[in-house]
């Protein structure tokens, strides 16, 4: 929930005393300093101390501040079980009850099937059911982000009612900043800030001076669209509707921010070839885990680098100098080739390229190519020149440079692009990936121009 | 500035239309149209039409209607100086002084000093001293992207007396939701949100129900801690202090949102080796300007795995087919590093990496390794076997991939974490760099080892 308190206790909360307040079975005074402070510094709090100090926190907080605390638990890979298992049921589910509709299915998405459904049983009827409707939006959707605890008013109200209204919802909406306009059937149809309801007079009818064009997104729009338009028009919350236009839930700025970061994250995580970013503390052999599948698989698509280096073992045993090269030219090209992958995936994730851009950025992209190469191929060669005073190798070296480069920086592009139209995540395309390939190409072209040429390099 | 209006005309807007009117000199008619889009759109229009159309545009709108425009254009590289040209000076310093202020300084900080000072001189006094206030704060400061136009009340207001000043305050703060209680020498002692102003009834000191410890910020502190600040309270702005508690500014959650977006874009070019993320539009030349650095520097750095091989060129005469793994064991410890190398940065950027935590990282990076070099190890020694048959080559093989990924995995994880400590941006540590260093170590193993073993190999 966008917070709108604005409170904060001790800048670091003191551990040892609110453990030790727990523990002499000092109630008040512990409720006093413990809800003093900012729910995210309690959630820290929560999460420190070991599941024995917890089980005493249980007993001395309600569910409904517990649900404060949970609401503010920022868990890396939301691993919400071993806390929910540590409460009895009526507890727990009286908890996530009072938690709002969003933070709410996060937490019961991450318990099997059975627990949901009997959590969902003994929990209020009227909780249960505004859970029930968003949790089987399919992950990543405006449908499985937005929350239900928004300020509707119907479209005859005047300012006056409108205020009414407003003041009562205030408790538990998520935001009463915006306050949306319904029709008697819940279609969206305006929208007003609570600035110009402050600044209107009470008789006034919400109808003449509502914005009728609401800007709001359908319950399935993916969830970075909704980020870049709250991100393009600067929006604290963002109304969700379905296809008939009615009113499902809001989004707010918060959310938004959780699913940028997010976005970025796994951005690149994915350009290193991580499957899933690591947190600093997990075990080795699950942070292995995590790494091991693309590396494996990159293993074996480079033993082909070997059987081409091998298929060219007369050129090399002809001029055994080459073999030196090999890595250099491999590097190189690589290096370039992971330039162009980062521009196309940042520029098709922002959005920016599209269409008729694609190609251009494709041409661009060629440009760029030769222009690098050209620069790389002359640096290497009076590198080369200057090392070995050959002058033939030294070209075959830059014009395997050059050649190179071109390639891996066509490919580096053009391969996010095409997984884009196929509707691949083109993110998928890792740097890994991108660098292997150009070591086959590179090695292709390399011993293949020295393989033409070997009578007059020997 | 927070968007509370949420008005949106269609959805695109009909661009022939209005390039239609202005040239027919249909004013009236262009004013209801264009003032009726979302600024977003506006700018988006005033983006795409050419210096030609925008003249017109500049006859029709008043400086401050072109404000709200300029406020909306969001450019790549930040180019305002060819718009900011177009315009009578006149015209454009009035413009530049009815923007928010830190939209003005960011406007201004693109153009060369004299045009600064001019633009100063001849806008009126006030807009100028508060821009001035802002224009000389180091980039990427909370200065630097805070604004001036918050809500400030006297401690000893009441209800009644704050809602008269925040009414007043309305039309021109960036946000009134959060009202910020002040001293007599202007300390910022509390804060209120407007939801609690509502309920309040008139007559209540805002004394009695502000919250005393206010979360802020010092204005030199780096944009991207007051970014995790924000996202971790989920506030909609922060208050910018002194060292003397002074209140000078607010940042607004929607510029937060600017700022994580391009911290992300900046920890992913580097990652790349990308010098500073292009635009898909720049042309070739500029592009490869931006990556030719890291390029040839890299190439120069690589020229060292040249030299390697080659003194070791005793051991490739004997057996040729060492060469063929080369790329091989260079081009996996290479990913290995890359991958330890993009959860260290993030774990830095992310500040969940610090002080004792960063030990804990290299020893389960270290492990990490082990264990993915085991299992690499054992897949190379199988596929060499099976290609082969050669038992010692697919040992050493195996042997060299094990210890070569091992070592990138530290070197990954370590390198970024020493540039943290060294007080440099662990970022610059980019993955072509940790993979050309790869390959350099990944050939002294291998063929060091090879070399060692040379007889047994023939």
């Amino acid at each position: 929930m966008i917070d709108e308190r604005m409170e904060k206790d001790e800048v670091q909360f003191d551990e040892e005393r609110l453990v030790s307040l727990l523990e002499n079975g000092a109630t008040d005074e512990f409720h006093n300093e413990y809800l003093n402070l900012h729910p995210y510094d309690q959630a820290q709090f929560y999460e420190k101390v070991g599941p024995d100090i917890r089980s005493i926190i249980y007993q001395y907080l309600s569910p409904k501040e517990m649900s404060t605390v949970f609401e503010a638990l920022e868990l890396d890979d939301e691993n919400y079980e071993p806390f929910i298992d540590e409460m009895d049921s009526s507890y727990a589910a009286q908890m996530i009850s009072e938690m709002y509709t969003d933070d709410a299915v996060d937490v019961l998405n991450e318990l099997d099937k059975d627990k949901i459904s009997h959590f969902l049983k003994i929990m209020d009827k009227e909780s249960a059911e505004d859970i029930r409707d968003l949790l089987y939006y399919e992950e990543h959707t405006a449908g499985s982000i937005m929350t239900t605890e928004y300020v509707a008013i119907p479209e005859n109200s005047t300012v006056r009612s409108a205020m009414t209204i407003m003041r009562n919802a205030a408790p538990d909406a998520e935001t009463i900043y915006y306050i949306f306009v319904v029709d008697d059937q819940n279609h969206l149809v305006g929208v007003i800030s609570l600035r110009d309801l402050i600044i209107a007079s009470e008789d006034t009818l919400i109808h003449d001076f509502m914005n009728e064009r609401v800007v709001s997104v359908l319950v399935t729009d993916d969830q970075e669209d909704v980020a870049h338009i709250m991100k393009d028009y600067n929006f604290l919350a963002v109304p969700v509707i379905n296809s008939k236009q009615e009113m499902l839930g809001i989004i707010t700025v918060d959310d938004i921010i959780d699913v940028i970061d997010e976005e970025a994250s796994e951005d690149y995580s994915k350009l290193a070839g991580v499957a899933d970013m690591d947190t600093f503390d997990s075990n080795p052999l699950i942070a292995a885990k995590k790494r091991l599948p693309w590396l494996v698989v990159l293993l074996i698509l480079g033993m082909i680098t070997a059987n081409l280096v091998d298929l060219f073992t007369g050129t090399l045993e002809k001029v055994a100098l080459l073999a030196a090269f090999i890595p250099l030219i491999g590097g190189t090209s690589g290096n370039s080739g992971t330039q162009a992958l980062a521009v196309a995936v940042r520029g098709i994730a922002t959005g920016d390229v599209t269409g008729v851009n694609k190609f251009k950025l494709l041409i661009r992209e060629a440009l760029t190519g030769i222009v690098m190469g050209l620069v790389c191929g002359a640096v290497a060669f009076i590198i080369v020149y200057m090392w070995k005073s050959e002058m033939l190798l030294g070209l075959l070296v830059a014009v395997a440079i050059a050649c190179s480069i071109c390639v891996a920086t066509i490919a580096g592009s053009f391969i996010p692009l095409l997984m884009h139209r196929l509707k691949i995540d083109p993110a998928v395309a890792s740097g890994p990936f991108i660098t292997t390939l150009n070591d086959i190409t590179s090695i292709l072209i390399y011993l293949g121009i020295a393989t033409l040429f070997i009578e007059k390099l020997m």
